[in-house]
């Protein structure tokens, strides 16, 4: 590892209120003073909003601005190599800033749990020291906002992308017995397909911005499929299976 | 719901590291007058540790200690009437404490994921104001503590206990790219064959005590059986499931 003096630092924000982040991370985002965080181009950015208030006044930040939109299909060449491209000039510059000083990087949810952080903490090992601040995961928000136990006893939980071909959703559906299924939007007629095959669409539920302001609660049978967001969750609670004598 | 003045709060303390609960949870904890927490009789109880120096002293504390240890067997009528006796009295002392003041309960990782604060919440529906601070899990501590996201892209990750009959962990683990188990304890050899039987031994971590002091992080197949304790977990990582084309 080239000698630095400073290191990349991703602090998990978690579920979407500021008031849920970690106290570690609270101290790191008013302490920073090079703060980069992801978004879409031209929007301010959901990992930004969090934070809002929370930055030292004199703080540079970095908006990385993903160079397409999720509207491309995600299995193009052209996709996945502006990506590439994309998070490999964020990890150089960031190493750079790292030579010198200590750079915050700012990720919703817990960074090693589907967190985009991802691409760029492969990229920096060995170059720069890392460290990553937990965060609450998006899905713990939601399912606190339905005030219900997702998980009891020895209830299987399985997470599942609404991308996957419906015979995946309906074979893993089957098993689990709590789901959560995450990146519905576009997604959510097949979802939900998966779900009735399964006898599961009557106890599912949707719930959208979790934890934040504008928080939806909803029955997933009384939510019309076109008015699903990419980032709302699906979750059908678990029953407290009872212990099997094993041996 | 009769008229009350206070209420029940249940705080999620997150993984272990007082530094990682939430700035709500943080707060909650120094301005409680009453506190709750489960223990076993004649320990200190690891919530009770985690919040350690945060509690204001002048605080009245309420342990809730187990009236049996796990090592009665879970599906003994013994143990299923003196659990449930013994959430009825906690229920019942909570919901007199909260008709005049506030109580807080303290519940390691999040109250609502294979919490045992349900079982309180369960018997105070109706009775007395509710309210849960989510935290981060105990699996997401651990995960941290490798190093490496659990999941990314399409992944799939199922949350197994490692009570399960041999067959049913076979089952799930050769579906899922990402495996947490938990309750492993006396159940390793099973889980280990499980592992083993589906190829996934090789890739296996053991995490115990993620985030606090004395964190264990090895490989499973480097671990014997008799060195692992109940609440440590076992960790596969995905890989990052590609996305397919699914209509």
């Amino acid at each position: 590892m080239a000698p630095t003096t400073g290191k990349v630092i991703c602090a998990g924000l978690g579920p979407g209120d500021p008031d849920l982040m970690s106290l570690r991370a609270a101290r790191a985002i008013g302490e920073a003073r090079h703060v980069a965080y992801f978004r879409k181009a031209g929007r301010a950015g959901q990992a930004r909003r969090i934070v809002e208030g929370m930055l030292n006044p004199s703080a540079t930040e970095y908006p990385m601005e993903y160079p397409v939109t999720t509207e491309l299909p995600f299995d193009s060449p052209d996709y996945t190599q502006a990506l590439a491209h994309f998070y490999d000039d964020w990890a150089d510059r960031l190493a750079t800033l790292a030579a010198t000083d200590d750079i915050l990087v700012l990720c919703e949810g817990d960074p090693f749990f589907y967190g985009s952080f991802m691409h760029l903490h492969s990229r920096l090992q060995g170059r720069v020291p890392v460290e990553v601040i937990p965060g609450i995961t998006g899905m713990t928000g939601c399912w606190n906002a339905t005030g219900t136990p997702i998980t009891w006893g020895d209830d299987v939980l399985t997470v599942l992308m609404g991308t996957l071909p419906e015979e995946d959703l309906v074979r893993h559906m089957e098993q689990a017995d709590a789901l959560v299924v995450m990146k519905t939007g576009r997604n959510l007629p097949r979802v939900r397909r998966a779900l009735e095959r399964t006898g599961r669409l009557d106890t599912a539920w949707l719930v959208e911005r979790g934890t934040m302001p504008g928080q939806r609660v909803a029955r997933l049978s009384e939510v019309q499929d076109h008015d699903c967001p990419y980032f709302a969750i699906v979750l059908v609670h678990g029953h407290g299976r009872r212990p099997e004598i094993a041996e």
